[in-house]
């Protein structure tokens, strides 16, 4: 089943981001979370507060298991997280004394955001990569045909001369500052217990989570599980990237509709018009801005997250950042291609 | 890959709808599409633009055809939509003057959003029979429990004493409404050629379209392939929908909260917790009435539809519909489950 | 002050709409509350729930009240609604056994929802006939250059050649549709007493309902209060207008830019550049477009409409709802101009 | 007129934020406008751009000018900006050579944003300072109440006792960041001229635009005309904010609704309910917060800025971000009268 355009078997060949998508796989997720409980068991072996044995007993046992992703499914269905069922599969196949330590002191939002964030620090190390080959692009563009002349536009109608660079510029210079702000995001663990005080683990409580951060490669610091800027932060970058992507597509296309001022090579083809070259790429870098602009808003929807976790808030997280990650990605990639495919811009200065 | 929670391997335990998502498999649309191109070749025949021959060989082709996936999913990349290759790759299985015929006056919008209303109708009858479903649920708890007294509330405070049946008609009432939109609505052919004039039919433009959707049990219409407003309304009620279940969900957690005036069976299980009972069922349907609300300010964003055929717009509704009718499904669903949970509703009346 | 740019001093000569705004002023809501209030008072009178003096007093009071403007700002501070203080200031002005009669039975939001239905009303009648005015505009332009050539545009490259009236019905089309829709609407009266259930009028509530809903030229069905599909599907026509007529605007904005195939008379001025002739209305169609597609959404979570009353949805929609009436009035406003700007549309045909 | 609820007559009571929307007023706006035109002047003088006399003059002018704002109102119909009548009545006050010299090398959107930019910075400055108010209740609730117990909430179900003090930092730590970066965000200048290019002032372009920065308290930087990251930024915070402080109102009514766990003063009045304290104030803050996450939409559809400068995205932000600067606003000084509403929280500890 395909319910997402990002992952379908063809229409991802357009829309979709194999290396981005990768990291919101199932499996990926299982991993990351068993390497939480690991990182767990050993923080809280380091500290005292469970046994050496147990822990090694439980990273191993983390290291290799396959859970019964069926019995997910169902659990989840009465759950309405993965976690007490994992858990449970994970105690069995552990079994003796370790088995009553993992988890210890854990709750499922401390394992599903800590997951999330693992994997949000790997797809925006790729990100940020993208978009400094982009900028290698745009510099190449502008190497070639900066000098060149293009018909400024302002309000859709033509202004005054200015140069590819110029407009290369606008395209750039955002990206230049994306980039540095994926280098300098922050990736926090997420460690509260079942209300967010760490009830369990007493005085050790910040010790435990400054070791577990620290052996995640997180940044440590005090729950953020009803505080959702960290999403939200995340989630407006990814919306400003594909925003940003979408000028330049928008831009493309229009200077490929009235074709004077461009070459392009490789358009799309069409069912009724075999001699057409449609620009697939410029315009589907617009629609994926749309689309995650539309998201935004559902991320920042969950910022009312009532109590001490919401699960309504929560919830559509799910539903809306894997896919504003995946639709970010595409963006980075898809531009690549289509900046690939600009043979000339602008026509030749006075 | 699972960019979706509609079709997770264990999240879509919570939020799939295995017989929804059915419908926007890749499979069902292919089957869809090639119904399509089936029909059009006996409307075509019937009115004498092909040949009988060419139209049995269409058409047994059609019904058997499977295409290669991988190369669609290469074609779209660079074509934006997979008729082009299937096209192709379908000529290549006929041969002869049948694969000359095929698709004949037809442009990819044609085939993509034909097959999309095909199974918009299947989904649509299936979300009216389970709101009739879900109609008769209420029905019972409303025989049961409706004498049973309520205290209203108002702005979040006690206000005066109602009656269950008094909020079991605030629930049931849209419903109502909805089931009789979802059975009234009309799922029109799209059938307009390379520019919307089916410019290659020329007075048998109006009789084809009318045979063709009669052979689909589609209603028929001139094209509307820049005119969106057919999936606005569409994405609006299930929006509708998914709201009114949210209003549901949102008032059952509520009551669940504190509990005085509610039983319900088989909450969920906490990792940290075993003794609670959430109403996950309940919060679910709230997640699921906001995601659709954000999606559907796509699916208008959408409407602003440049020219004969927008790549952008027509792009940014593959993104977003296919989820929201899933969404829509899964809040049926789960509304049931959790009507079927409710074990008492309301305290003894004076 | 002048928060909103449709009824800022001189944002609005672009972006208001004078006659719509009317409808939204606080004059027009308090003259429509004390219509609510005085034709309460009529039906109860008719039903011999209050005394006919009563009634007739209540009226005349009703008709000529000037309430102390800024002790119901004050109020609503407190109260979040306006209509406790209203009724406060009405029964000191009345004084007498009717001062107790006035707004028997009934709640704030019976008033404020009726007063909203009251003036949607006159709004989507003004549509309408806006509507009718641009469909005549449009089949004026399409019988002076229905049959010149057009270069049809698919995926913004151009494709095949049509006629001008071929454009002018992807145009025309949705707004006939729209326009039936409008005149079908239907505005029903909102009330419900305290909780909904109209406990306070025994036996006769349904009655009362029925006369106050015929007095007030509104349509007679049982409480809404928390099930706002009737607002949502208003907001929804809405933006479909809008939507609609940003495709006009965004399909003019494009012809303008290449200019070979559209002459305007009247465009914007730069001050940087005063040779320009901007298209500002048809840019303009697309920023009210995009507008009211984004406002949709807060509509939509208001579906999530808690408990009997919900504080918090219901305020969400006095936010966002007037802006998107006089968004679409301003879009219908802007449409009819552009259209008279038109001076030839398309090149001599073959 | 009163499109707003935020400047409405007496929603604004509720809704309004009187220091917050006079930035937005339309004379803030002429203030501003002609303060960037006395400062570019100023600033040529300085390198040489225009004569000291003129600069003298125009600064004169500037500093008294009361524009025909009818007039104004008219021209922005047609030019979509109001920068050409406002210039053109300007150099008729003026007369002479200086005249000549006002906004030279300027266009339109240099003194639109940039006034924006002045009273961004105003208003993010009153924003700063009321979060710090706002910290110094919750350190008051802390001090009188933190040890108290509070039952921690998780999916709406009771889960473990928590202190106040633990329920207090989940409000208060998102707020103090907030706080920090309302202070460390920048508000450059815009300048470009027609094309962003600034064609007019050859060498000196740059120099002319660092003291035109300095002279108005902005940072310089390079034009921004397409690129929107500046206003997206911006809107994003005040959406964090007012989410923030929509969890807090969430938290607020929920405890309310029980009421075992807190105790309010002055609650709103009910015009059928003489004995209901509604938490207006609680809920009020969750409208905002859904309205803000909502807008933020828009704003990132404004991202896609075609070419160099797009009237149909610039003008979406018009529409938008004045109520969002002003809802943030009513956001915190809601949140602080209803923080000073708070006489109880939580119950004795064990």
């Amino acid at each position: 089943m395909t319910a997402s355009a990002f992952d379908h078997p063809y229409l991802s060949g357009l829309l979709g981001d194999a290396e981005i998508s990768a990291l919101f796989s199932a499996d990926a997720d299982i991993r990351a979370m068993l390497s939480f409980e690991a990182a767990l068991a050993q923080a809280q072996a380091d500290h005292g507060v469970v046994s050496k044995e147990a822990a090694v007993r439980i990273t191993e046992a983390c290291g290799t298991f396959q859970p019964d992703v069926l019995a997910l499914r169902h659990a989840v269905a009465t759950d309405g997280v993965v976690i007490p069922e994992l858990v449970r599969q994970l105690r069995k196949a552990i079994s003796g004394e370790a088995a009553e330590k993992i988890h210890f002191g854990a709750t499922s939002q401390d394992v599903l955001d800590t997951s999330l964030m693992l994997r949000l620090k790997a797809a925006c190390a790729i990100l940020s990569d993208r978009l400094s080959q982009l900028l290698c692009s745009f510099d190449g563009l502008g190497h070639d045909w900066g000098k060149s002349q293009l018909i400024g536009h302002t309000r859709m109608q033509a202004a005054i001369p200015i140069t590819v660079a110029d407009r290369i510029a606008a395209w750039s210079s955002p990206l230049a500052d994306y980039g540095d702000r994926l280098q300098k995001t922050s990736f926090p663990v997420q460690f509260g217990g079942a209300a967010g005080t760490l009830d369990k683990l007493g005085d050790k409580a910040s010790a435990v989570r400054a070791t577990l951060a620290e052996t995640l490669g997180l940044s440590d610091r005090p729950q953020w599980q009803s505080q959702r800027a960290i999403i939200g932060d995340l989630a407006h970058l990814l919306s400003l990237i594909s925003g940003s992507l979408g000028k330049f597509g928008q831009d493309i296309a229009l200077l490929a509709q009235s074709g004077t001022e461009i070459t392009l090579s490789g358009g799309g083809g069409s069912s009724a018009m075999p001699h057409k070259q449609n620009p697939v790429n410029a315009e589907t870098l617009v629609s994926l801005a749309r689309f995650n602009a539309v998201q935004l808003s559902g991320i920042h929807q969950s910022m009312v997250h009532e109590q001490e976790r919401s699960g309504a808030a929560w919830t559509l997280e799910w539903m809306i950042l894997p896919q504003m990650v995946i639709a970010c990605g595409a963006s980075t990639r898809l531009a690549s291609t289509l900046a690939g495919k600009i043979k000339r811009l602008g026509t030749a200065s006075a």
